[in-house]
């Protein structure tokens, strides 16, 4: 049993919070029954897990994960309720946590829905998009310039288990942002004062949605490469939330495609 | 200047963060300059009017509407930040806060689209789906059973100003949702099995939107009255988020509305 919140491994899987070191390590920590339940049947393998005894005794299904992660002979290191909490950043830890290799599902070999996060800083609007984007049958998300890091714990506890499904990159540039594109793909902005409504443009066809921060909206750039969307809006609202405007035009693309119009 | 946080005027206003005392006084205490604004252009006139000089001074928006209360005539009180401190619930309070009546939008004479939410407790959810119901042309929403207090402060926040625009009732009960709808009006549930795709229901008729909340669902009571559509999804999602779930389906209604199919 861990007992020292200096213990070394702990201090290692703490340091994973900073995105720096995520990247330098190539690892993650998550946490949770459901994210670790569902990176288990991703496929992924975890380097280490940790466990508050107490806690998982009380919860079935974390009984049951951390039987499952013993029997596939990981190390499972038990921890006391003080140490676990310096590992979580929820209210109510679920007493199971685990560094696993950072997710990186590899690009599809041709995408034909693409999502493109450009300023967008708001974690729980990112893993929203994640989650929608997903079930929308988006192939690809591009974490734009001056975007959340995809593997900030929020947007993965938001994301409900869609980063280790659906292949992610990030780009520091719309330069790098237009490398990871097919040539030509046309490109659609959410925008409250876009040119054209958002069901007006053909989703079948193979299209990028680029989605803005909802506070300063996407950039200059983002602008001059694509074809700005709006969705019309009844009564006094200026605006709507940047993860919901995201999530209505992705499954107008997927009805679309889904009804062939 | 206020500089007590015991200042009677100040103990009542803090008191509206309980439910049972804003129906007792009929009052809510809203900050921002966004939402203030949105009531005041809305009609409504605040009772009393705190703000806090030194955060106001460094604040345009919140310094012309300060000036625009005051010109009406309104009681507009100092308060030191400490005190100011202790009316709200944000991180970062704009300075001005105000007691206002309760919000209370007559009626719709006909209801074409209706919003009902059900055991939904998530403040962000019922938020954003205000914001989405009014963009959306919803004319009446519904809090129903086990849901959060349309006037909680987070409600209101994420509301974004439809609290001051929208009709909202409460309902205690089933019976009690029933008797705010239009005889025999067709009723769907958003439910992840439902029976039908969202998109083949005709929703240019008038129509209700139930929306159960994300842990537990709908009620037994809610499936009983209404037709479960389900919005089909790709990929290992289980379920999308409540409010962006309720939201695709709602603007899926003004697509069909706007484009008469």
């Amino acid at each position: 049993m861990i007992t020292s919140t200096s213990n070394p491994r702990v201090k290692a899987a703490r340091k994973l919070s900073s995105r720096k070191e995520r990247y330098a390590s190539g690892q993650l920590l998550v946490e949770g029954v459901r994210l670790l339940s569902d990176a288990w049947q991703s496929g992924v393998t975890p380097h280490i897990v940790f466990f508050e005894p107490e806690t998982v005794a009380h919860n079935e299904n974390a009984a049951a994960l951390l039987h499952l992660l013993e029997a596939a002979g990981l190390a499972c290191l038990a921890c006391s309720p003080a140490v676990f909490a310096t590992l979580t950043g929820t209210v109510t830890p679920q007493g199971v946590a685990a560094i696993i290799p950072l997710p990186s599902q590899p690009l599809p070999h041709s995408s034909t829905l693409i999502l493109i996060l450009d300023q967008l800083r708001d974690p729980g609007n990112a893993g929203t998009l994640l989650r929608s984007g997903e079930a929308a049958g988006v192939d690809l998300v591009i974490f734009g310039p001056n975007t959340v890091d995809p593997f900030n714990d929020k947007v993965v506890r938001a994301g409900m288990g869609a980063h280790f499904r659906l292949p992610l990159r990030t780009a520091a540039t719309w330069a790098e942002v237009a490398s990871l594109l097919p040539p030509d793909l046309p490109l659609y902005l959410a925008d409250a004062h876009g040119q054209m409504e958002y069901d007006q443009v053909d989703w079948r066809q193979p299209s990028g949605l680029v989605v803005g921060g909802e506070a300063a909206g996407a950039s200059v750039e983002a602008r001059r490469h694509a074809t700005t969307v709006a969705i019309p809006m009844r009564g006094a609202v200026e605006s709507l939330n940047a993860g919901t405007a995201g999530s209505i035009i992705l499954f107008e693309a997927a009805r679309q495609r889904r009804q062939n119009r």
